[in-house]
């Protein structure tokens, strides 16, 4: 019988559910939308029947499923399994998703902030294989972190490390979501994109992005500056070397502080890879004390958009085995 | 017989030496100028023979030195001792600082660097006592500082970490002495309150700091604008003002990134404690991500000048009672 692992990566939009098994192979999996419009015992209720249909239309004699790991997009009070705070699902603040889980499913789990999950996703099967110290960014919507020493996830003393994307780099930069002002998230998500693009235009730039929205400056989104920039458009490609700049700065502020080996950029944002990576490299090699700017390598997410229920899956993984080898 | 350790606090302008035992305690100290223009051999022998004589003078029955802690200015490769680069003690780039001494002084030797050692003298004996997660800046000509995570420094990958004042906080902020813009050092070292200082003055601002300083303004020092701060000058204690902003900034990216409970604030600078900390405190809270900031306490460094040479004699006791523990 082999032992699988029942992995979900729980989004704003979307909730994504697999099955894993310990070599980090994802055997099966379904994705659906997340109504977050309807309170908390709906959305809960929704997601677990789907699990439980998910795992009943699965094989089961030849399969045991040993544990649950849920990636979840806030922050969680991890000794307990409480979301302290989700501004993308904030049904679920105050929540002890995981007893609530663990007494309906009637299996061991384990919860972990979503970019956390991404970044153990990524060591585990991705960019960041055999690496014990690295970095991971996501650049989507906004700029989500994860840090990652001695092989695991840096959680600080209320576990609410790994705010890479609210970083200041700008004192008095652009205002952020968050509060403060001048944050890599306002330089390098997808929001900034479309702001600088917005910006840029209304600075009477010239640029093929007002066609390319129909002439209605206010439906640009990062995807049409992206593609604008593919098409060769001036102003779009200048845009995506200022996203490179501002995160080779930031990127340099997490090697001065922490010193890693590797830092893992994943993403929608990141599919402009070869638009940005340039301006980046340089501006970390700028930015860096001494020598430590060569040292570090910075590499493409390879994961994609398994990364999260990989580490949500590799949560149940490690301690799986840590307790195989107590007995 | 009691247990007694070395401990040095090898400076660019001074070395410090003492004797501390295994409790903290202070019980001898001998400080003299580094003459740093003779090269590596004198001054290597220089201070060997300081230490040899220090030693001697010690009433040896009644003790036996159980080893030497060292703190260096510079980057240091831990695993061998070696000096890799000292911007303030060039003469030491490259060299196998611990061999040398073990062989001369016939015990074992542990090195660090200066700002780290600092941050493990506050660990041991001051405002971090007990805490085993927090970050240490030194506000003297530079910024300096140290990360303790689970008690212990976090060096990185390369023993490199740590470089808190070169956290860059503007992206286009005043050229820093590191090659890069807008450090946390351009805004909150001794340097910076000079430069703050003298661009007010040329900006035509009233200030009593002319006087203070006859009339040139070249001669104008931190120590200069903190003492007419004191004396109520209201462009002077603006400044400080502003480096408690910046400082705010820095300490709210470290809260952001690392989630540690407590920052210790030490050097010459932060005599003008009482004149930034309430601008830094709101600063610290306007820019971490949700409860974060109120979560982190503020405090000031508590051993003064000892703090590098309890930390250098905390690498040593740290070894003996991990060997003691063992036998």
């Amino acid at each position: 019988m082999e032992e699988i692992i029942l992995a979900v990566d729980l989004g704003g939009t979307n909730v994504r559910i697999a099955t894993v098994n310990l070599g980090g192979k994802i055997l099966d999996k379904l994705s659906f939308l997340t109504e977050v419009s309807r309170g908390r015992e709906r959305v809960m209720k929704d997601i677990l029947s789907r699990i439980q249909g998910f795992l009943r239309g699965f094989p089961g004699e030849e399969f045991e499923v040993i544990g649950g790991g849920f990636g979840i997009p806030g922050a969680i009070a991890l000794d307990q399994g409480v979301v302290t705070q989700s501004p993308n699902l904030p049904v679920l603040d105050g929540f002890n998703i995981r007893s609530w889980l663990q007494g309906r499913l009637r299996m061991p789990i384990f919860v972990e902030n979503d970019a956390n999950a991404f970044s153990l996703g990524e060591g585990w099967m991705g960019a960041a294989r055999g690496v014990k110290e690295f970095c991971c960014l996501t650049l989507g919507t906004g700029v989500g972190g994860g840090i990652v020493l001695n092989g695991d996830i840096w959680h600080g003393t209320e576990g609410k490390a790994g705010e890479i994307g609210h970083m200041v780099i700008d004192v008095d930069g652009p205002p952020c979501q968050c509060g403060s002002r001048g944050c890599l998230e306002v330089f390098a998500s997808g929001s900034a994109i479309r702001r600088m693009a917005i910006e840029a235009i209304e600075g009477d730039e010239k640029t093929d992005l007002v066609e390319r929205c129909g002439g209605e400056i206010k439906k640009i989104t990062a995807k049409t500056v992206y593609e604008s920039a593919r098409g060769g458009d001036r102003l779009s490609r200048g845009i995506f070397q200022r996203v490179g700049i501002y995160l080779g700065v930031g990127l340099a502020n997490l090697v001065n502080l922490l010193n890693v080996e590797l830092m893992v950029i994943g993403g929608r944002v990141s599919e402009a890879w070869d638009l940005f990576i340039n301006p980046l490299r340089e501006e970390l090699e700028k930015r860096t004390v001494g020598s430590m700017g060569k040292g570090v390598r910075v590499e493409r997410a390879r994961c994609g958009d398994d990364a999260g229920i990989l580490g949500a899956a590799y949560l149940v993984k490690k301690e799986f085995e840590k307790h195989k080898r107590r007995r």
